[in-house]
């Protein structure tokens, strides 16, 4: 054995339930043969989504330019036997392949600018002028300098803190209940996690005295506060925040010159209600905003592929430097070289989607239609399920991928971790237990991701409600 | 404008030079109509090498899996008009495709495990097997669950760096000159750089008095030094290590207890000279080691995809906690979800090339060969204009990418800086500057790193002597 070494103290102390216990003893059992009914990731593809066919066939088509003009031969060939019409690839999406690689120049193998091709920064701009009515005089246009691709959205979300956070004492306001990725970065980098506590009543909304509350707590302990984390549509809630939230965030951040970390990678995960951006609320007022985006979500679910943007917007003066925050996440991501260039296509792709009236565009707007009612339709399900458990209750509007009901009634000295250790030993259901995101102390919840099939759901969710049943009346 | 902000001084101190201000200002020419010569980066692909055909075939099909079904379709109308024999897809490419799929299992779009697909993994540990002859009483076999996939090899260099560095006392020996990903990446998480000098006109070898050397000199300033990086074939001086140099780096960490980080990400960029892997000379000896690869060098040159892998051996326990150093880099790579899967499965076929006899073989060795001559005939063309250069001197066998001359007649007040920015404004040669790789006090050098194509170097390496000549006059 060699000896023992000492390792960075905050890596050890940093915690991410998402791959912690509950998802290993899920992945234990699995191999010990047991059936597990995944809830505790939002990786769809890995629970039959199908991909969208029309991203597919294009990173299919560069990754191999040669076949553009191949499929062009075949295609000409009609009316003999093969290939059969169903197997030919449209022009369009041969056109589309076409245009991406003449912009592309030297193919997927090169490395690319720093912060990304920039067509595809062209292309991203273009769909956030678009998604806010931008160029009208209420929001200001986005900057193609000022967006990043990045591999995913937690890559972006790592360059954003790691800059910030200069000392001990740097703090971060966070929503209780939070993705661990923030609270787990935010800790690797040396800042202070400052808590604030959406109104979970209320559908998990944002109020100014909250924030304020949190901000004097902070301040009480010496803690510098630089910038402000919110997640919308919210992990682990699946809350949508309203105008008014997002506003009084805006706000807040001003009053206090705080950069906003706007972690917008479920703004297509919306199940009828509306996504209201940071920045079109943030219009022309100078306040910092990084908006997070991703392939890994939406009604596309690209996990692996680990596409993903950065937007930032009124970028601060660096103090004591001639540049900007700009600059500092430039350098950055100079370091790494690139974010991989399938994942940066496929964000083009994402943002740039079929023409209406295009070959491809009829299958695409049924697939996203029918993921996205499916994905409804199961967090109803599940919703409806949770009614039928005693004390469990659920609050907020539906966005994102998750539920996160709160347990009311768990037998006294247990925990939400015990109940969702329980839940995953008897019924196969993986969840992650609410601690492991946060929330408010003496309360206990799960999050639960709504993405196996309807038919696993139907199956398993009597089998579910049976358990609660069973535990709770351990009190 | 917004308020200044205060960020992470780390991060503003770090240098990259590989994307510093030559480079910038070569992109800025470009974009004014000049024509540009890029020997600044590794990045064959921007410069016209194809893709090796297997793995885009490959990496095509498993994008869109229904593909596999049509190709066989395709392939039974042999005979008829369509498909004409060269655009078929061989059986060995399609049953390649399906292994990928099966083994994959929810395909490229779902998220994998943190440390990446075991499958891959397990792929990798047989090419190092292989590659090392383990099992033997020489070498200790790999093991998968040791290896992680990573966004390149900047990534691993990235996670083990931040794990040793605990402390701005705790030390990391790197040769001088180095990639700059080093000196940036321990300056950005707060430790201390150790120089050590391998001897230049001994083409670049190690010996054990120059690493007692850097030690005594850390150790008399307090600092505890924890790792020792090398990277062999070298990046910028191109020198292969010989065994010697191994065993003396081996022996040395033994001593006094460091991690070896060995970037191997040249190991198939050689020129007949003979690679010696640090796993191999390691034998069955507990010393830590970290070794680095990458899909972005090599004859394959896929920088844009982001493959990579570390392979961790010994890992040391950690002081205080239960854990080894691969629990910690488990921890800190399931924050980041998991690697691109797409440059996992790259990673996968450039450790999993064509059986000899398949169909796919022949045009691969082909590639192969031809990109390794190629890029030796480029290398010697270099080396030939540089004897014709005044005072300029290349030491070492020939290896990687990299040519690392040094300048011995550059006219008083003038730096290596001064003349390669003259270089690229009157040649358009883009070079980087021996500054920016660190090098001996009192010396200049500078990295020219040899992928244009020979035609444009057979045009432009006579202006260079010319500029050469001019140059130095000015003393």
């Amino acid at each position: 054995m060699s000896q023992p070494i000492v390792v960075n103290q905050d890596i050890l102390e940093m915690e991410y339930a998402v791959r912690g216990p509950i998802p290993q003893r899920a992945a234990a059992l699995r191999k010990e043969g047991r059936a597990i009914i995944p809830c505790h990731i939002g990786n769809p593809q890995a629970l039959g989504q199908d991909p969208i066919a029309f991203y597919r066939q294009v990173l299919s088509l560069i990754e191999e330019p040669g076949r553009i003009a191949r499929e062009r031969r075949l295609n000409r060939l009609a009316g003999t036997a093969a290939p059969a019409p169903d197997d030919r690839v449209s022009d369009e999406v041969l056109d589309r392949a076409e245009t991406v690689l003449e912009q592309l120049g030297t193919g997927l193998g090169a490395y690319t600018e720093s912060r990304g091709l920039m067509f595809v920064r062209e292309a991203i701009a273009r769909y956030i002028d678009r998604r806010d009515g931008s160029g009208s005089p209420v929001a200001a246009p986005a900057d193609p300098e000022n967006i990043f691709l990045t591999n995913g959205a937690s890559d972006g979300a790592r360059l954003v803190l790691e800059a910030l956070i200069a000392d001990r004492r740097d703090g971060i306001m966070i929503p209780i209940p939070q993705y661990p990725l923030y609270s787990a970065t935010i800790r690797r980098y040396g800042g202070t996690q400052v808590n604030y506590y959406p109104d979970e009543e209320s559908g998990w909304s944002l109020t100014t005295p909250m924030l304020e509350e949190a901000m004097r707590g902070a301040q009480s302990e010496g803690v510098r506060v630089k910038g402000i984390v919110v997640i919308n549509p919210a992990n682990p809630t699946g809350a949508v925040l309203d105008e008014a939230s997002v506003e009084g965030v805006i706000c807040f951040a001003e009053r206090h010159g705080l950069v906003i970390i706007a972690d917008e990678v479920y703004q297509e995960n919306l199940y009828g209600e509306r996504f209201v951006s940071f920045a079109r609320a943030l219009g022309r007022r100078v306040v910092p905003l990084v908006s997070l985006h991703s392939t890994s979500k939406g009604f596309y679910g690209e996990c692996g592929h680990r596409g993903g943007y950065l937007e930032l917007r009124n970028p601060p003066p660096v103090h004591g430097e001639g540049g900007s925050l700009c600059d500092v996440l430039l350098k950055q991501a100079s370091v790494s070289l690139c974010a991989n260039t399938v994942g940066q296509v496929l964000t083009y792709l994402v943002v740039s989607p079929p023409e209406p009236e295009c070959a491809p565009y009829e299958r695409y707007v049924q697939q996203r239609q029918r993921i996205l009612a499916d994905l409804h339709d199961k967090a109803t399900m599940a919703r409806r399920a949770f009614e039928r458990m005693d004390g469990v209750r659920c609050f907020g509007k539906i966005g994102a991928m998750y539920l996160f009901p709160r347990l009311e009634t768990l037998p006294g000295g247990t925990t939400d971790f015990d109940y969702c250790m329980g839940l995953l030993e008897q019924t196969g259901f993986c969840t992650v237990n609410g601690g492991g995101f946060g929330q408010r102390p003496g309360t206990s919840h799960l999050r639960m991701a709504f993405l196996p099939p309807k038919a696993v759901l139907e199956e398993a969710l009597p089998r579910w409600i049976d358990f609660h049943a069973r535990y709770v009346k351990r009190r």
